[in-house]
């Protein structure tokens, strides 16, 4: 926002006072406070960028403290809880509208800020039939002013994609990175490294994620260990044809989505 | 080699004359040539680069036409059935000693070449009963030359390893890929593309490894799979201790890799 000069003002809410004076070191916030009451006060837009267990309390109380009929928007993982339990039951007129930048990486905190996080990234919006034009229009010019393009989907459906293109990698990663043994540790190459890399991501908040999507994420482990019973009996039959057909579609398929 | 001033002719030996030409562009080989017997006539070491399904034939012919009681290695990515099928067997004098790379990426051809391929990374020596001290430290000192660590293993406990640290990523990562719905491919961000990555690698090459690799291979599948199988009953259970405690052993893990 400050590089771009969309925002006279971006004021950074936090528990830590470390992090807020490392965020305002790295010029993301012009001020800071670890008052959220007080920060939100005269904010045009507040946007929650807390853990998804958190989000749902975090938006109500902003609500509780911000200028009547301000909108409210969040960057969590999930969609469908948080959407449910404050979409159109918001004090004071607030509105909740979800957002979901497919933009970050396994490493947290301001020491990683980058201007350029948004540039070129998905940002999902979750709207309902509680959701005015005007709001959505509000967010779709803030994102896009931020480089990402928009793709519009319901919570539901939100969620049931976003197992498959996100919560499944991460289980797919822990899984992998829990079952090497230590002494094989300094046997990885750039493979197992690239494929296990987002397993360093905090537990804490993929646990949350994983809590807030379990049937979802459960359909979509279900949907991966197929693919991979396919892979494992072309290679117990010994079914070369079968296994290259395999190792083909993900070729394509991995292909087709770039680096 | 040829940037660390290492060898003064680096043969090229391939079958097609555009990669050849790539790689004489690339800087990569002072010479290059479409037949095997000329090109290895006059050569000190014979590195045998081919997919592995090729490897042992392609180090028999070289033994046939390459000086008396030259050494031959290899670069590829499975070593028990390569080592046992020509080691001490080898017409004329010759000796093989297997070499493991563990370096390069799903990118392939002279046009992907790097001077620095060998730098920071792991060389897997595997030698045998048959292998005299002065071939393993001839090849010890032209990788590490290269900038690359050594380690001695057995060609068993090689695939062994090998099948958890790199065939299944790749198995894990070709699933994961192959389970994509084209339209979700939009909604995918860097957590997706670092897990499937690898999977963009040669289905040819890769169905040769695995192949070769079968029974380990299926064997660190199971391995995995008991992994994920945790992971999701935690999920099922909604067990958060559970779910947490596979989450951190996870990024411990991976945080002990590096980037």
């Amino acid at each position: 926002l400050r590089e771009r000069g969309l925002a006279d003002r971006v004021i950074g809410i936090g528990r830590r006072p470390t992090s807020l004076r490392a965020a305002r070191r790295a010029g993301a916030v012009t001020s800071t406070t670890v008052d959220l009451a007080k920060g939100v006060a005269e904010a045009a837009l507040v946007v929650v960028c807390s853990p998804v267990g958190c989000i749902v309390d975090h938006v109500r109380r902003a609500a509780e403290h911000c200028r009547p009929s301000t909108l409210i928007t969040d960057a969590g993982s999930t969609k469908q809880a948080i959407v449910r339990a404050v979409d159109g039951s918001l004090s004071r007129g607030c509105r909740f509208l979800g957002s979901h930048p497919l933009a970050g990486s396994e490493k947290t905190g301001p020491a990683n800020a980058r201007a350029d996080l948004f540039e070129d990234r998905v940002v999902i919006l979750t709207p309902t039939r509680n959701t005015s034009t005007e709001d959505f229009h509000l967010l779709e010019r803030f994102w896009t002013r931020l480089g990402s393009s928009i793709v519009r989907m319901s919570p539901e459906d939100h969620d049931r994609a976003l197992a498959v293109t996100s919560h499944l990698p991460h289980a797919v990663a822990v899984a992998l990175s829990a079952c090497l043994p230590e002494d094989y540790f300094r046997l990885t190459g750039t493979g197992f490294l690239d494929t296990s890399r987002v397993a360093a991501g905090d537990p804490e908040l993929w646990k949350q994620i994983f809590l807030q999507n379990r049937e979802n994420s459960l359909s979509a482990i279900d949907r991966f260990e197929e693919h991979l019973d396919a892979l494992r009996r072309a290679l117990s039959d010994g079914d070369a044809e079968a296994l290259e057909n395999l190792l083909t579609t993900a070729k394509n398929n991995r292909d087709a989505l770039g680096n």
